[in-house]
């Protein structure tokens, strides 16, 4: 079973704009355009896909937040920091 | 302006599957498959470009939970309803 991260692992690791809350890790992306974050969620999903590691994705007018746990382990583990870069790189 | 539904206009008109929570109408749909769910969000998101009328989409693995509400009333009007009964004929 995956390693649930310490706080303090956590802080460390998080890729730029996420921020750590509770057992998720999280990320409103803005977008000027809805279609271009419709558009940024196919993104998210096929990523969730190859990685076999879905997050919760919220589609408002102008963001989409992008949510991930673990819920194996009800916590924060590398498999969630390494899926929130990849979504990074979509955006 | 839009008028504001009463609760008794709107549980009469609300279509299949909806629930009226406070000032959003709700429905969660059901997929079996992961990617099934993300061809219906963007079936969802045309129609709300058509509409222009953006409601808040929610993925998670085997669900799509779509709210509309009218923001400009902070209730919900036709429009409302009207859009979830075409997100129900995407489904």
């Amino acid at each position: 079973m995956a390693n649930v991260l310490s706080d303090e692992e956590i802080e460390r690791s998080l890729p730029d704009g996420w921020d750590h809350e509770g057992s998720e890790i999280v990320r409103t992306y803005e977008f000027d355009d809805y279609l271009d974050g419709v558009t940024f969620t196919n993104a998210v999903a096929e990523v969730a896909e190859e990685q076999q590691h879905h997050p919760t994705i919220e589609i408002e007018y102008g963001t989409v937040t992008v949510r991930f746990t673990t819920h194996e382990v009800d916590g924060i583990t590398k498999r969630d920091l390494r899926s929130a870069g990849l979504c990074n790189d979509e955006y």
